[in-house]
């Protein structure tokens, strides 16, 4: 008998490995937050004496999802202003409210309000990029989420920089602050092509290429974007980037709505990720990423949500569901995209994009116990033939029960263990006021 | 003061009326089944002395969803074949589990399941097609919900009937049994123009128009139904339907995923209904609805979930969601199918396409009480500022908590009153076992 913290018995375990098994009547045996074995829980009770045992009778235990993109703290923005076209979107609303409201205190209480939000709905790894990234990484670590706090570089002045080279400055000094956290890891994040010029994205790419830190970037969001490219220089942003050397298995290139077969082998030759975000694509009339295509062609995709601002949630199961369904009518094949693929972009594809696949994005040994619950039980979800199909096609957020981060219990039963709901509330509401206004 | 049976106070009413308003802390009065006023909740005390009153503090008060395309006991088949082309899913899969299968016992349970999961979600009336819809209707009626119950008709033998004659004989004798009914409606239900011949579909036409009776049917679903249609005889499906003289007010069209100009002209010159399944559109990659253009043309677009083996569930608020999404996308324009417009879809669209609009669809005066409270208290929901925003885009089928049909409390605290949610599931799993053998 082997004396481990935990050991959480599935209905079923579905770990994202090879050949998409789903793995009937199995346990996980966690110790010192990483998981130490996957057996039939027939057998588990013989070998394993654990601390605490969790009996998840009717659930599935999966990966915790990985959110490859999001702008956290504009959950306070949620359905501030919907349905209108990206450019007025950001021109009229979205930017005047950031300069209006924009502080490290709004940071900290739309950040939490994301976290919480994102547990609750199995989320266990978030890819932020927004401001006062210094306060999203301490946020993450008190609550114990794993979080990719992206280091934001612009070529204009916002009230987190003045400049470029203010904006990697500060960059810096927060990636060596984190350098050895368990949790916490901070790659570049480059807003946009657009936004920023040939100068310090290529001193990014050196200091990526030394670090080996992730560079995390919207491109081809919008045919506007390639468009305004093509007229001014020439290039579309894809190979601009490329010839400044940052397409490469670094690069997490974000939206990519706008491909042709060239930026798709130009992709799939360098081993860059892209990270799809159907929701907003689709609510900022942005296009289709070509999804199907990316898989063929050998491209890592992952997914995410992007800001509450434009989606407007941050539910990953939600993102699968419309990943699934949005990709077949584009791939114009009800057999693309399934559910097992579906699955793998929300969890494993993300861990590889973001450099974190040997940690977590699937129930394996020794990678950390990043698990999350879902709840079989309810009428929604009954009868069960396929459960891959059901965390696609038939969960909502309100399935998952529980939630581990490197073994850490964090949502127990639908209760936070290291946010408090009540205050976040509070503060929301408070927001919720002054910005109505 | 007035006697009444019941006040519903709200923080927000949205009663889809004239000018899409939000009423902020408005209260419902009730009386006999029929809304009696709508009124500020300040007021509402001094006016009416009921016997039940329901607070509603945190919830926003809307008229009952109507699912407008659905086949509910296939609720059964939930997940049973995913991630497949339409006829490989229906030839293969569907179709060979309905011989195997199909049995009035099977749509009892299926159609309870799927009734329960509806109310559940905020549907307060469904129109169905399916084997058996006497059953369907005997059991909505015992439950206390709104349905239009498909009667079926198809060239060939089915477990229902022998052939076109004895399917339109069933059908009048389960119309004059539910022709003065309160809660259930009995419009024909011809499955689709691919399996049903002009004969018989003359026939439905002459009654439909002497019994006013909406007429129900899959109409272009699929490029393939299209062509082949177009090669047998020359004649797109829906033009071959207005020479039989069926495209006119009392036709609902499923799905028509396939619309050129000309469609779209006959469809609005008729006053025909569109009835949009996005869902089911995108998962068996059947194509896009054009619904912004249908608008703009002036027809009339309801929304359905269609059943639950294509979907995977019926909820109508994951449906409004991916059809405000899915619409912006289509029409390339992030100001189309905004909130408003979705809302109206999935409820006073649908009453107008079953004939229904002076009974239900809108919280309006006179109309029955059909209503669905939603709880804007989780911080999924948090913070508010366009309450009809926040039903599109960020509540889920966890946020609805009553519901009420004809006045009739059908989801009290998110508790089933008339249906056995224990009994349902242990009769599900039976067949869940059965099935998938």
């Amino acid at each position: 008998m082997q004396n481990i913290d935990t050991l959480i018995h599935g209905r079923w375990v579905i770990p994202v490995t090879q050949g998409d098994p789903v793995l009937n009547h199995h346990s996980i045996a966690i110790h010192d937050g990483r998981i130490v074995e996957i057996l039939p829980t027939a057998e588990a009770g013989f070998r394993f004496n654990a601390q605490i045992e969790n009996h998840c009778i009717s659930h599935a235990l999966i990966p915790g999802l990985i959110n490859a993109h999001t702008h956290a703290a504009m959950s306070l923005f949620r359905g501030m202003a919907d349905d209108l076209p990206l450019m007025d979107w950001l021109s009229n609303h979205i930017w005047p409210a950031e300069t209006r409201w924009m502080s490290e205190e709004f940071v900290h209480d739309g950040t939490e309000l994301a976290m919480a939000e994102m547990l609750r709905s199995g989320t266990t790894c978030f890819n932020d990029m927004y401001f006062f990234p210094d306060t999203t990484a301490r946020l993450a670590r008190k609550a114990g989420m794993r979080a990719c706090v992206g280091l934001i570089v612009l070529d204009f002045p916002t009230i987190w920089a003045g400049n470029a080279d203010e904006y990697i400055e500060k960059a810096l000094q927060l990636r060596d602050q984190y350098r050895s956290d368990a949790l916490i890891r901070t790659p570049f994040a480059p807003h946009a092509p657009y936004t920023v010029s040939d100068a310090p994205l290529e001193k990014l790419r050196m200091l990526s290429d030394e670090m080996d830190l992730p560079v995390h970037m919207h491109v081809h969001e919008t045919a506007h974007e390639v468009d305004e490219a093509v007229k001014k220089s020439g290039l579309r942003p894809l190979q601009r980037l490329a010839n400044l050397g940052l397409v490469s298995p670094n690069l997490l290139a974000v939206h990519m709505t706008q491909l042709n077969d060239d930026d798709i082998a130009l992709l799939a030759r360098t081993g860059a990720h892209v990270v799809h975000c159907p929701e907003s694509n689709l609510k900022l009339a942005s296009g289709y990423c070509p999804v199907q295509k990316l898989l063929d062609a050998g491209v890592n995709v992952a997914l995410g949500t992007d800001g509450s601002a434009s989606n407007n949630d941050l539910n990953m199961l939600g993102e699968m569901h419309t990943a699934a369904l949005i990709g077949k009518c584009v791939a114009g094949n009800a057999a693309a995209i399934n559910a097992s693929q579906v699955l793998r972009m929300a969890t494993l594809n993300g861990a590889r994009a973001l450099n974190l696949d040997t940690v977590t994005g699937s129930l394996e040994k020794n990678k950390f116990a990043d698990i999350v619950a879902i709840d079989f039980s309810a009428l929604e979800m009954q009868p069960v033939y396929h459960p891959v199909s059901h965390l696609v096609y038939s969960a909502g957020r309100e399935q998952v029960t529980d939630v581990w981060v490197a073994g850490k219990h964090l949502l127990k039963d639908r209760a936070l263990t290291t946010l408090d709901e009540q205050k976040i509330l509070q503060k929301v509401r408070t927001w919720n006021e002054k910005i109505a206004e």
